[in-house]
């Protein structure tokens, strides 16, 4: 694994390391930590990498790289830059061979998203995009639950992503997360719609397996100067005629991450947080609800298979997000090895899902400026 | 207090009765508990109830009582029938100097609450709808926190009332309560925006203060044959340039009761859940959420003048409805002995509330059917 | 019902009134509020009570009632005094055929116990003692559920009883209720133990259905100066080969009331939390833990028929206080019509649970005392 | 990183592998998997370890790791086998200049236990015992706060370990885990109260640094045939005064690994449960409980030093075990550079812990069988 940001004082970079190192499958190699040279090297310094594999640039990188011998290079990267520069490195690893990881937002804009969905296709590499919150082996367990018909047919879900770290205006001090989440160059159209509105979407669909097909949004900013919206309550219609309600904010004050998801069918209704991730509530229809556990009874395989350590012993964000990269991982070595990788590790967002999440913001944004009150997914 | 409906196999009947005889304020001294002479006798001989004092139609006991000598006769009557027979009773009852409890929704439709709000400006007398969860201490604790600035001004409102119960067509079977709630003939409008809904909406402003100024619903009926909605989701704005959700539905298997509020303002949040009514959660910015809870510390007098019993010894659904009767009681006692009531005990919901539900419920309906965003409230 | 006890500023006799007017099957007919005979009459007027039915002694009440006409006197007593003033007007009342409610613990000493056990055994009068947590429908359904097998044969029982209210010397500021707890001539030979300890014991027994055999207890003072006791830890052993802990405490600082029970047997485990008491945990072997709430779904009889509300209405402490009241009601009431009470409502804590609570207070004190390890009981 | 078993099909080999890789300070480098060499190379295949780093035994590898260079050789070994096969690596590794990490309980019996830390101090390397469950952020937290008097002076703990896992006789079938551990030739005296009773005596004593110094214990065998205890209820007594109780169960049905304390002083309590470890709860006289959160606000430097990811993206029981390799493997770095390493880091459960631990389960079963109710520790 080649890195592409993610140097001293990033968040995201170091969670992309611990997820990546923690089944021993992949091993960090190189990397281009800071658009700063000197920053980058001491990043890799920090990482016990050779200096030689430091990189100045992500171009330098991947064409470095490119050059060493087969089972020296990298074989993908992991791109977890700020929205702006994912496109970039995507592009150029995809173009150059090598399979690419990537923190969403898939891109900027739409169009750079749609582009690289184009160029995955074209070099059939693989692609993984870490909308992580689908890592979790309850959110498998519910999402199998509904598969199997065990809730009945889906008629409401209420998905939300409650955080208050923006309830002021922080990206006025130097707290680097917030600057460029606020920043509509570095960001994009939307901040927390994009941010944490497209994990919500993500997450809804996900574990429904529907689609959402129109949407109604209220969009707002609450804090004065802001550049781009901290908070959305959207209505939302699913294919198979579902109603749906998903609310994101970042001034909801004192939440800290609480994505959270109920989904009420026919026969029983499911609900899971973010916060507490092992544990899966199951509503049924005149009989006691049951808290279904990581690692406890007959989980479907997909859970089972996404758990790493037995009932009560719990795991959390950076399992979730190692599952993806373990997923991926796996894939990676099945193609090394002209191999079909098993199904259960096919299991991981793919550019299709950060395609579908940029759409999703362009329809917010947009429905949060109109009048009418549905627009078209 | 003589009772209008409410007889044998009723279910709000009997919450009345034990609300009011809670804390030794109220007798039931006379009863026309079903529409039924011979059902209304049985019923009120169930209540040790003497013969003579129990009637056939609340038209015979309006009449009847008002003959008695003062202080023998029924001071007020509690109107704990159906939709469509609220108006009656309480328009009788206040045309002949009775003052009036009735249930929710304040009548059948919208042109009969106002007739009712006139007449009770006109009389004077007083009359309390039982908005009953206003009446729970910590939801008081929570709009005194907001009043008194505590977390600040409020930016986003969060209120769910999701059920299970009409997940299937149980109006089919011989359930009472079911047959009637979706009954277009006896609910009015609708079904559960208009049973619950209403609920949500008094409880957000009454915590916030505030008041909803245009709305924007989704509202369905899942359950084929339904004739009115079992399931609504509502974008609000507020006269503050607060943004909300609120969301009541009868089709979410597996839920009791689970009337829920979220208020957040600049400074905290403010959480508070029905089904666990003596603990409200209190948010702040990097603090520790609080568990405030009733009896506990240094509540605000609201708060403690609505409890009855030490911190530890949970009180219930009961002690909330019987809030509303014990502070209307002392009003009617004040009234009686020509004094002006104590400012805490003129804490309960009035007419004018009840014309804001209805209301509400006719916004939220033709928000429903609209193509346009926005209905002015 | 006549009142001993329970005048202004008491804590326990409000919540008596409550608990018995609850369910429109008894009314307060006399009392004797005080040995002040001023503010008995002033607690009376409160109470809408005629003053010649309020008396200035338990005695002259006794006395004086016996003589009234039968379909006007009480019919029976209902004793809310400190613990040393439960014998005399419960000796008194049986002596003079009146039924009787007591507080708990039963008497001042282990001899007055036996005394008053023999009395209702000679006279065939109808004694309860409120023991009122046993009155929650959901340790009923958890009495029915051991009974019933489903849980397998009981290994295992933690019950506790922490409170944090004595956690300072609170009996040297005018507290009543700290000071006659704390007081051995008021309170007898346990604080804590006798207190809140024998509540402990009490659901245990009543829950599991068997009894404790032998104990280990240790007993301390945590708060300087203090008289009695203030925490307890006791090992427990029961007829079945069960073992099981007990403590209970009044210096656990924050601790509200928080008496909770887990029973775990050889095929599951219940578990129950007095401050949420509307829930009853079920744990399984490999399954789902299930959350059984009053109200939902198929629950054994005894819980049903001590639910007055449908299922997230919460029912609380004064309902269940209530249902030892309706309970003793109705026995009463067929006593007096020469019927069988129906056997759901002979369901209430008798005289002898009353003494076996003596007998355990004085085991407990026994052992705490000892450096022998078990104490046989 | 040698590792000294952990081979396929092992638990907790695994645990340590990623617990150890999750901060990219440690490399695994060779191991000896298994007593089996056969297995031991399939094992250190699976981990992409080259042939001749993977070992027959632990014998062989220290041998032969020693003469290869220093910087490739191992820095340490970690030993992840059954209690009977701890002393034998952990004195060859010492008395060969390797520092250790090992699996708890420290060994099979008291004499290993102590020549174990004869060792430690002779040799001057650096030993970690792997009681993780203090490694958990939130926990250092409750130590810190316990230290600086926060709480006050500790009154009254109560520590809880229990697990259902063995509630029926599972060494019969094939389950690995459950055969080692309840058999007395590999796991000593002792059963639940060595394999998780050790861990509660030490979170309780790290979280209060206080001392036990007398207990009294009852020690169970419910499981029919059986051959060591599958429960224990322990009444403890504290170097300060202080009273406790610990207990530990493999037999309470549907409990997952749900460790958890709550400790009381004179100003406060602390309440913390292992299955949802990044939440503390503090409680106070008369103000609301405190619900502090991992990442939430100004906590403790031991607490945010071992916090990796911001509030509310859950970190589980492989970071807390990560927290001990992490700190280890500083203070080794920090040796290996001839640095004294920062004290933040010197936090990790040694040697003199692990002899604790074993005097700890030779005590409980002491008093399991003795009639005398207190035995000094």
């Amino acid at each position: 694994m080649g890195m592409v940001g993610g140097g001293r004082g990033a968040f995201i970079g170091g969670v992309h390391r611990m997820a990546a190192a923690l089944d021993g499958q992949i091993e960090l190699v190189c990397g281009a930590f800071s658009s700063n040279a000197e920053r980058s090297k001491l990043s890799g310094a920090d990482l016990f990498l050779p200096p030689e594999r430091v990189y100045g640039s992500y171009a330098e990188m991947i064409e470095t790289e490119k050059k060493l011998p087969e089972d020296v290079r990298m074989d993908f990267i992991s791109i977890v830059t700020p929205n702006h520069v994912h496109f970039g490195p995507a592009k150029m690893a995809l173009e150059n061979g090598f399979h690419v990881v990537s923190d969403k937002p898939l891109c900027f804009d739409l169009e750079e998203a749609k582009e690289l969905e184009r160029l995955v296709k074209e070099t059939g590499l693989i692609f993984a995009l870490t909308h992580n919150y689908t890592g979790y082996p309850m959110v498998k367990q519910a999402r199998a639950m509904v598969r199997n018909g065990d809730i009945g047919e889906v008629r409401k879900v209420v998905v939300e992503y409650p955080q208050g770290w923006l309830a002021t205006k922080l990206e006025d001090s130097d707290q680097k997360q917030a600057a460029w989440r606020t920043d509509p160059k570095r960001s994009g159209i939307a901040g927390a719609m994009g941010d944490i509105g497209t994990h919500a979407e993500n997450l809804a669909e996900y574990i429904t397996g529907l689609q959402i097909t129109e949407l109604c949004a209220d969009i707002s900013t609450f804090v004065d100067g802001r550049l781009l919206d901290d908070d959305g309550n959207v209505l939302l219609h699913f294919d198979n005629g579902a109603k749906g309600i998903l609310h994101a904010s970042q001034i909801s004050v004192g939440e800290e991450n609480d994505l959270n998801i109920r989904v009420y069918g026919t026969k029983g209704g499911l609900q899971w947080f973010q916060q507490e991730p092992n544990t899966l509530i199951v509503k049924w229809m005149d009989k006691p609800t049951e808290i279904m556990r990581t690692g406890v009874g007959n989980l479907y395989p997909a859970a089972q298979a996404h758990t790493r350590i037995p009932a009560g012993h719990p795991e959390g964000y950076l399992e979730a997000f190692g599952n993806i990269y373990r997923n991926f991982a796996k894939c990676v070595q099945a193609r090394l090895a002209g191999e079909t990788p098993e199904p259960i590790y096919q299991d991981f967002p793919t550019v299709s899902d950060g395609v579908r999440g940029m759409e999703f913001i362009y329809k917010v944004i947009e429905s949060g400026k109109s009048n009418q009150k549905w627009v078209k997914f």
